[in-house]
């Protein structure tokens, strides 16, 4: 005999469940000037949905200089990532808003581990080596959402 | 007999024609307490490539307050907004942000052109009453791009 357990879960862990299964998402900083800034990016969720990893994937640029989200970060932790659907048919589009802060992790367990889950997540990721580049840390601290997020 | 007037486009023509072809963007904005904000949104580039104009196309919220993006901007006026091109086949990944300052139109020739632009771009607004809603204008400064803008 086979049970099943059943958890309903809450529309914030919903939306969670939503933004994990997404391959692309927007991480939003700004700097201590209030300038903000925005790229595409990579991610995992964290099986718990408290955090989000994004691994740096490109060497420094030839300035020698980390990327400007990085630097941003290290001026201003704070940072919004969303990632949405776009469809002609509006009545299909939605979006999931997590906003927390950010660390930077540079080796340890939760980097390591991190960066094992955006490989497993993006084969593009296992031609790669990682293990010397930051790791991106956001602790979720506020999540928002709005559209059609069934499908 | 027909003429041909070519004209060389620099790279940051090129990456403005990208953008104007993307059908979303995400736009990002930063309160005074450095915590950034992003959502996808419309858009539409004016054609010599000064402006990007965004309509609200929702009433406020039952609160009565504005949305949070145009909250920022009066707060704020700094902005960023990003399109992008996912692919499974990271070769092909682009993206083009444009980052500047923004105003809030809420009446005159500029407000009705950018809706009008919108509408033409967008056949989704057609049956929408946008007349008494803001437009966000982004008077652009700065455009960076990276990856595969052909094609």
């Amino acid at each position: 005999m086979v049970s099943y357990l059943v958890i309903a879960m809450t529309d914030r862990a919903l939306a969670l469940e939503w933004l994990s299964r997404q391959r692309v998402a927007r991480l939003a900083t700004a700097d201590k000037t209030l300038a903000p800034h925005v790229v595409p990016v990579c991610f995992i969720l964290a099986t718990e949905g408290g955090s989000v990893y994004i691994t740096i994937d490109e060497k420094p640029k030839d300035t020698g200089r980390p990327l400007k989200r990085i630097r941003n970060i290290l001026e201003n932790p704070q940072v919004a990532l969303i990632a949405d659907r776009w469809d002609e048919d509006w009545s299909q589009l939605a979006w999931v808003m997590a906003r927390g802060s950010a660390d930077i992790l540079h080796d340890g367990t939760e980097h390591r581990a991190a960066q094992a889950a955006l490989r497993e997540k993006y084969p593009q990721y296992q031609s790669m080596t990682l293990a010397c580049l930051p790791v991106i840390a956001i602790r979720i601290e506020r999540v928002t959402w709005w559209g059609r997020l069934g499908g």
